[in-house]
């Protein structure tokens, strides 16, 4: 092995010739521990995400909390391309998991990130996909505060892997949740489905459409701050439709709290592109993944003023309400069609679209 | 594609066989976030890992914490193999992140973990990489609170790589750190040197020792209350000497303190496997991975104190005093040889040991 005989030389003082490597992209050295990982660090890294607590460069961070209860949430990033018109993988683990957070209810204050990189990936890659991060996170006001980074070997993974966990603060009565969802209630979505899922899709498999569809990817804590001033805690339940779609989401809830769902057909904004795309290609919108909105469930009392208040909000322009939620047929999303008759709306057993996240 | 139609299919209530996949290895549909992904939770993650705050399944969790300062570490784990004598990434990924946590002076408190699978992968290697990182979290008393798996086609990943998440609380005024390293410092290590890199490189050469070398990976905070009850605020500094090893912590330590270390030849305390090991594979022990001890900076007033309360801890039992800090050679490392001379132990410029943790 090289690398050990080359570590020991060099341990010992001495100087031998390092291998031709070319310097724009990662090598397996980068992720050593040593010398490498620290350029990679200072040059890759802190230029973009850099802030006074990331840049104490210890084995985590310490940041301080008000004495409340946190909010801890986590995601893998393993989306291809990784990058697509509307983001890339970078600023999607930013905006995946500030908006797990949100969804629970919390305000988002820290972020951390894990790196699993690709020997030869390109640098020119890696910064983008950084100062898109960066970018994300400034714009939610959340620093990036600690983080790791691993080198595997060439083929042992696809340019780059992410993982991201996000840390927020609850800090008053305000705590949607899956299982809060009750009988009555009105189901919202905060805008257009289907746009992350489509936009990902068309850039993997090279497809044009005539409009483009860009990736919805947006931090929603602003837009459930909006929402939680305005009706507070008769919102019940939050939840972003990620992979799997809408249909899994309300699935998951369905099951959550033990009640039915009943969606009206054709109350669901989809984008027309969104909708062609879908038909060409075969696809269930519902099943498209997004990552730029939420499904809300609302006292129906405060539905219209729920849903008047997102559309005050450029991020929630789009929403509507979608449907009931109901205390027959408890865990069954159902979709009333056009025809007077309706449909389960079921999860699917796996992959409409694999790799969108 | 099949998935798109399949999936469609099934979305309008219609069955239509799905390919044959054998039930024993992960698929691609794992990772979607639909019915596949719900089971490889309940089946494979749940049974291990489970506890009130993870079984909520929300999209995070949310937990108390007191009105203190956190420590928030991450760490991405890509260790090749995946098992070894003495653990597996399971286990290590739990040690390796909460130790992060302990070195900052912080008690663990939670954990979160992110899985990257690769398609195909045996649910019985899941299943005991899953089942040691729930017995390491059993041991060190903090509970795996959120997690995220995705799956990668075959031949995008070896086999799982993973990113845990700890959380700590600082409970009072001890915050070791590198930069507080001072001039005059004892330097410490709780235990013999090597041995994880030895293990991970030996089961992953094929290689066979006359007495196996085994991980010393462990978590360390008990040990560092040992410490910290014994001799308090005199400890300056902690580093757990990973990727790298001990070289590379100690010249990382050097350098955010601005001091110089004076290491004893002969005083690093080398398992005699350990030393077989790197003898014959022209290694320097100083720069092999471990995941169970930590250097550590104290007032020389206390430092026999602080090696005799190691000592007295099962996790210490090897602990002994390897150098001094002095004001001269700011940055650099410097070992007394045998011979009266001494040498830099300057940092690796790349890997020793590539995927050693």
């Amino acid at each position: 092995m090289s690398e050990d005989s080359a570590g020991t030389s060099l341990a010992q003082g001495l100087i031998c010739p390092a291998p031709h490597v070319p310097d724009d992209r990662v090598q397996l050295g980068h992720g050593s521990g040593g010398k490498l990982s620290a350029a990679l660090l200072r040059e890759r890294f802190l230029p973009h995400l850099g802030n006074e607590t990331l840049a104490e460069l210890d084995d985590g961070a310490t940041v301080p909390v008000a004495p409340h209860r946190l909010v801890i949430s986590t995601d893998t990033f393993v989306v291809s391309p990784l990058e697509y018109p509307g983001g890339n993988i970078g600023s999607l683990s930013v905006h995946g998991t500030l908006n797990d957070v949100s969804m629970m209810g919390a305000e988002p204050r820290y972020l951390t990130a894990g790196f699993v990189l690709e020997e030869g990936l390109p640098f020119a890659v890696l910064d983008r996909v950084t100062a898109a991060m960066a970018e994300a996170a400034r714009a939610a006001s959340v620093p990036v505060i600690a983080g790791d980074t691993k080198v595997v070997e060439r083929g042992k993974a696809d340019g780059l892997y992410l993982c991201t966990t996000g840390v927020g603060e609850l800090s008053d009565g305000f705590r949607p949740a899956a299982h809060r969802a009750r009988p009555g209630d009105a189901v919202l979505v905060s805008g257009p489905i289907g746009r992350h899922g489509i936009a990902v899709m068309a850039a993997r498999e090279g497809l044009r459409f005539e409009v483009e569809v860009t990736s919805d990817a947006a931090t929603l804590h602003p837009l459930v701050r909006t929402l939680r001033d305005r009706v507070g805690r008769a919102v019940h339940t939050l939840r972003d439709p990620t992979r799997g779609g809408v249909a899994s989401a309300l699935n998951e809830i369905a099951v959550a709290a033990g009640v039915g769902i009943v969606l009206e057909d054709n109350a669901f904004p989809i984008p027309e592109p969104v909708a062609a795309a879908c038909a060409v290609l075969g696809l269930d919108p519902l099943y498209v993944a997004n990552e730029g909105i939420f499904v809300a469930f609302v006292e129906a009392a405060v539905a219209d003023d729920a849903v008047d208040a997102l559309k005050r909000h450029p991020l929630g322009a789009g929403a509507a309400r979608v449907g009931t939620t109901v205390a027959e047929h408890p865990g069954l999303v159902v979709l009333k069609t056009g025809f007077g008759g309706s449909r389960v709306v079921d999860m699917l057993p796996g992959d409409q679209l694999p790799r969108i996240c």
